[in-house]
């Protein structure tokens, strides 16, 4: 919500549904490519400070956009007071965390008064412990509790407070686990996130022009196409709905009327499509083992693994043939520890040989439509033959609605708009 | 080689190149259906001396096979004198390892005579330690000096001997082992292994009627095949040749103008058809494990493999989607040890859900001309939707000359088909 007329904008989506109880909202962004986001400015200003430099330049900007949305939105919100409250703070020595979340603290002020609801202040609803770490059971005791006396109310996103009253922020994308956070809390029939775009897309628009828009995705699906790089929600804010049950409905403030996507617990069979969407990543590292008659070995996979996660090392697969044993491991997280994992390796398992090779890229086809749907595999692997993807390994569990496919990084995005051709257009 | 006219063939056979220096025959066999192989005549023979029966008739039996097989060759060889000696050790307390090996005692006399060729008692050369070991090192040393104070040689199959002398055999299948251990000793450019069928067949007979024979496979796409239950030659008889680098070749004597199967220790790109082999086999169980964030969890999977090693459980495949990991097992190795198991994974692994799946059958799809063959896959898995097969499981290593399928039980016969008729036909 960059400025008043987005407010607005959104104000009215909320009036056109009287079951929209509790708003959660982040901080102004962008109005436009070249402007700075709230928190940023926040952000700055905070430096400055700590720096010792005149801040007040920098504080300037800040008040200058919020009385600008409160004048537009024709609140006569006391922005002013609060403005000079936070800067007097801030320069007393008060946290990142506080300077930073004050654009989320501030936007549910007016946004509260705009639309005539309660405010509530995260940080008497929602807890973190001495150590930063989230405390649900708390949160949930309080916010609860709270929520009941309210009817209609804005709880701005992205914080809360620790034991001693500071206050602490989630990481980045913190309002989307706030609003999860209160969906679930409040028992809500839907936890609408109202954003930029039309819900989740079939698979990255940088690869696919203008690719289909996902109408209805299971958690499961979800979390397979995000672990793999396709994200528009923290991925944190989907389990406390998670475990509640609660459809997420992402949509779209510039088109209020597109359904978007929504996310549900389980879909019925023949409900979706065959494929739900296809994601993947460049960046993994094959490392294979040889070893004659190795299933007769009891522990060898075991030893393999135990060499992983001496060296701190989480694999992502493990595809074996009879006397091979493949283990795809990120980039990331082998820097460095390459030499050391494989010294690891010989003397715990004592292979015929041990190799590793570079450059694979993995694509994850995720859709619960494949589950006993005859013939997608076939689809899938004729389509990367005809578009000249050769396969370097290939990996289906026993839950179905995933199939993985290694190819060279080369041809990682022949491989996706393959796959996409083969099944959405 | 059940009589003295298959051992007449065998002889031109030998005849037919000088180069054939050592031959290894296996004991008289069944000449026809209803026919008893004279192994099982001396087990018999020896179970009746054991049990303090009248044995005497048990022996003629035998003995009537023997001369009867020395008349027709024309050998003129004292047969009867080594008969009675083997009954008098027998009736005196000679053990079962030498009773059932003085099948291929008796023929490898009778053939050295018949060929003019010296005959080696491998009770001499082949080495047991006192637990029943074979010792490669002692017997290669001991072999090779014999062998170079001889030019041309029998030495039957199947057995040696221990410390204290007594005869020791290897499990059936032997003569294949002992044939190896020659040839490695030997330093031989080829071994043949004669048999009675032209080589090994693409797939199982019983599934796809008159199948192509493999002109050439290597050790590799052997033993995965061989793993999946296509076999025709003893396990372990592959690998003291496969250590040597000395090529297999499986001949048949009825039909001796025929290639047979060159086994080898690797082929050029190019050199061999698109996939080499199919074999498969029902009786597999999916233990699916699922966890929310488990790629996330350091020694995840490490956790689940110690659970199987912990009951002694020997793994297949573990093939993996984002939050869940498929086990495959043979249902052999779980039979009794499933309840215990379960407990184990879920107090190791705490995972969401843990569901076992049975009626899982794997089919493997081997060759080396699968590697950066573009299509090979899609041409899989079309032949198989074609035939109606749903897939359950799949699993490609980074060694590419293996796909795995998992099917339904039922499905098993009719994707071995599919597949032959997508690649052979």
């Amino acid at each position: 919500m960059a400025d008043a007329q987005q407010i607005k904008k959104v104000g009215d989506i909320i009036r056109a549904d009287d079951q929209r109880l509790y708003i959660v909202p982040s901080a102004p962004g962008k109005r436009s490519d070249d402007d700075t986001k709230i928190t940023d400015m926040l952000i700055a200003f905070f430096e400055a400070v700590q720096r010792g430099e005149n801040a007040d330049k920098a504080f300037e900007m800040i008040e200058a956009r919020f009385i600008e949305i409160r004048d537009a939105l024709e609140t006569g919100t006391e922005i002013e007071t609060h403005l000079d409250l936070i800067k007097a703070e801030v320069m007393g020595g008060k946290g990142l965390d506080y300077a930073a979340s004050r654009g989320e603290y501030l936007n549910g002020i007016l946004i509260a008064d705009y639309l005539g609801f309660d405010f509530i202040d995260p940080a008497e609803v929602i807890f973190f412990d001495t150590d930063g770490e989230y405390e649900p059971e708390k949160t949930r005791t309080v916010l609860r509790g709270t929520l009941r006396h309210t009817e209609k109310a804005v709880i701005p996103g992205f914080y809360g407070s620790m034991p001693d009253g500071r206050i602490k922020a989630f990481s980045r994308g913190g309002s989307d686990i706030t609003g999860a956070i209160v969906a679930r809390a409040a028992r809500a029939e839907v936890y609408e996130n109202w954003t930029d775009v039309s819900g989740f897309l079939v698979t990255d628009p940088r690869i696919v022009d203008n690719p289909d828009v996902i109408k209805k995705i299971t958690y499961r699906e979800l979390r397979e196409l995000s672990y793999m790089g396709a994200t528009v929600l923290h991925e944190d804010a989907v389990f406390p709905v998670f475990k509640a049950n609660i459809p997420i409905n992402i949509r779209n403030t510039n088109d209020p009327g597109d359904g978007g996507t929504m996310i549900v617990p389980s879909v019925d069979p023949g409900e979706s499509g065959v494929i739900t969407g296809i994601a993947g990543k460049k960046g993994f590292t094959v490392m294979s083992v040889e070893k004659a008659k190795m299933n007769a070995e009891l522990g060898f996979g075991r030893r393999v693994l135990t060499a992983l996660e001496k060296n701190g090392i989480r694999f992502e697969h493990m595809p074996s043939g009879i006397d091979t044993l493949g283990v795809v491991l990120s980039d990331s997280e082998i820097e460095g520890k390459e030499p050391q994992l494989l010294d690891d390796v010989y003397n715990l398992c004592q292979p015929d040989s041990l190799e590793v090779f570079k450059g694979l890229a993995l694509v994850a086809t995720v859709g619960h439509g494949m589950i006993h749907n005859i013939g997608v595999a076939a689809r899938l692997f004729d389509a990367l033959a005809k578009a000249g993807v050769n396969i370097r390994m290939i990996d289906q569990g026993s839950s179905e609605i995933n199939i993985i496919v290694g190819v060279d990084e080369d041809d990682f995005e022949t491989a996706i708009r393959a796959i996409y051709g083969a099944f959405c257009s």
